[in-house]
């Protein structure tokens, strides 16, 4: 099994519901570095998983609809607790909707899976996979 | 599948026994960084894998039994080469133990798994994981 | 000359105001690794530059009062763009008090300096130094 | 499931072909920082996944064969292109080889599998992983 | 004092002339991850150092000379051992430039001085500082 | 001014004295991961610092005489407590003597000084500079 992985970041404002989030319930925000990563079984004529350059611009254009928001505005989410592990599904799922739409090339339809792993600090993380 | 980390650390002496370590049988010791992430196939009712603030206290308490110790006068580890993966098990037998007994949340008995991975350098870690 | 740094973190929202910030005018938030530092001439009578266990939860108490807020509504940043090169001049400050009014000890009052960075994600820091 | 891995890294030149690679079919270079992970069920008699001084000196005598290369003129590599993703592969079916051969010790003969990881850059890297 | 540092990488070929330098006189390559510190003694009217969005993107149009080439085929290289505290020094010198060229915007006027530090790998980076 | 760092570790055990290190009085560990800095205010003839090469077998050699040790037991060490900023002036001091006894070249003669950070875990350090 292959995979190659991008990274980049994203910085947000929201809050959360329930008393778990103690503190967090309040308006704070948080940077993201955000890593994706796909994942085939042989590669592509290219000898690769998929192009490494079109992977960061597709990362950057799903993470651009995100940054400098205040995600507790943004009518998608409301009434959701856009948590770390939410947000790691939700990265996930656009990009798996971009690979099916060809914007990764046509190689990259042979892709398997795709993994997205949202650091929030030094000392956490959350990731969600999915099969494409 | 998604899945939440939290990191933290431990300071310990111990030595090893078997020709197999070299030098290191001497008594020395180690920082282990220490990720221990929790995995589920869906969210909770809070949309989230774990609360990461009781993760991450419970992770605190399971090394606290550990921290600042020298391993090879710890009776429970008696006969035992304490090594990096050896411990890597240890520390998730005993965050299993605890998400049974309900210590991380009640939503934390849907965990499937957990795993555990020891830095014990820039160039040198090892992991264990198993099923909840 | 001798230092000693310690590493915490903190998630705040906020938005600045001037066409320079362009996308970060709206409100968003970061996460900001916060790395403070420590230093002076020569060892104390311990032989350390400052106790890392009260350095650590002095910083720890510094960045309690910023923690999961929204920064544009603290009275005290009122009118201010809260950069972070303007927060790590901020927290060293608070850091500076703390030393001066003894809580890092009596010995730590041979501190010379007291240096800040923010790590706002893994491409951009800033930070700010000042003696004591 | 237990797993130990390795750090080290290799310098080389190279070219690719294909238009997907842009200006990177231009001869360049590429510092991969190289994590090899080795994994099996349960422990050996020493406790162990197997010796990481072994493992260590293994990965970097397979690497010492591509250090310092221009990858280009490898007659191995005629007409191939040694993307990221190649190299992972490469790496890691030469120290299955090891492995088969003795070469990191007879308790290493119960290895179940083997993952290398090459990271190009702080924001891009490719692993490939296989049965032992 | 202030400074605020902004990432980013190259990746290159080159060789080196001289005994000194063992294997690494034949072709070989590297990625540079790069940063680039600027500093000042007091904040601009907008409460930075420079922008960082600003900053960033000079970092990336200066590094755009140098990616994915041949060092050695550069003609203002010719005869001159690319080292990476040499490479540092031309990168520190060309942000210079642009300083002084009012690219980085007209507050950046007050700069004081700036850095750059190259990491050849997670185990050997080389760093140049000038003033400004 | 140019500087090159280079990055090794060791692994130690060790007690402290007094009682401000806690239960850091008890027998512990530690990994140190050891950056070994080198300055100069120009470059030498061969446009390097010093051999990064000669600077990391120089660092492995002061680091061998530590590694693997219990700390209490060395004889050099008798009633010292062997902090992290002492252990980096140790280190340091060591570098400095085979500076000035050629082991780093000929060239390393006209480096101006050395600094040494150990890291003892993820969010903890120190350092000590001095000139040469």
């Amino acid at each position: 099994m292959f995979s190659i992985t991008v990274r980049d970041h994203v910085m947000i404002a929201h809050s959360f519901r329930g008393e778990v989030f103690g503190p967090a319930q309040r308006l704070h925000g948080a940077t993201f570095v955000v890593d994706a990563r796909f994942t085939r079984a042989e590669l592509d004529a290219d000898n690769i998983v998929v192009d490494i350059g079109l992977a960061t611009s597709e990362l950057g254009a799903v993470l651009a609809g995100l940054n400098y928001r205040n995600l507790d505005e943004v009518p998608e989410f409301a009434g959701v607790n856009t948590s770390t592990e939410f947000l790691a599904r939700h990265i996930a799922d656009l990009l798996a909707q971009r690979v099916h739409a060809g914007a990764l090339g046509e190689g990259a339809r042979g892709l398997s899976g795709v993994a997205v792993t949202l650091h929030e600090s030094h000392v956490a993380w959350a990731s969600y996979e999915r099969a494409l």
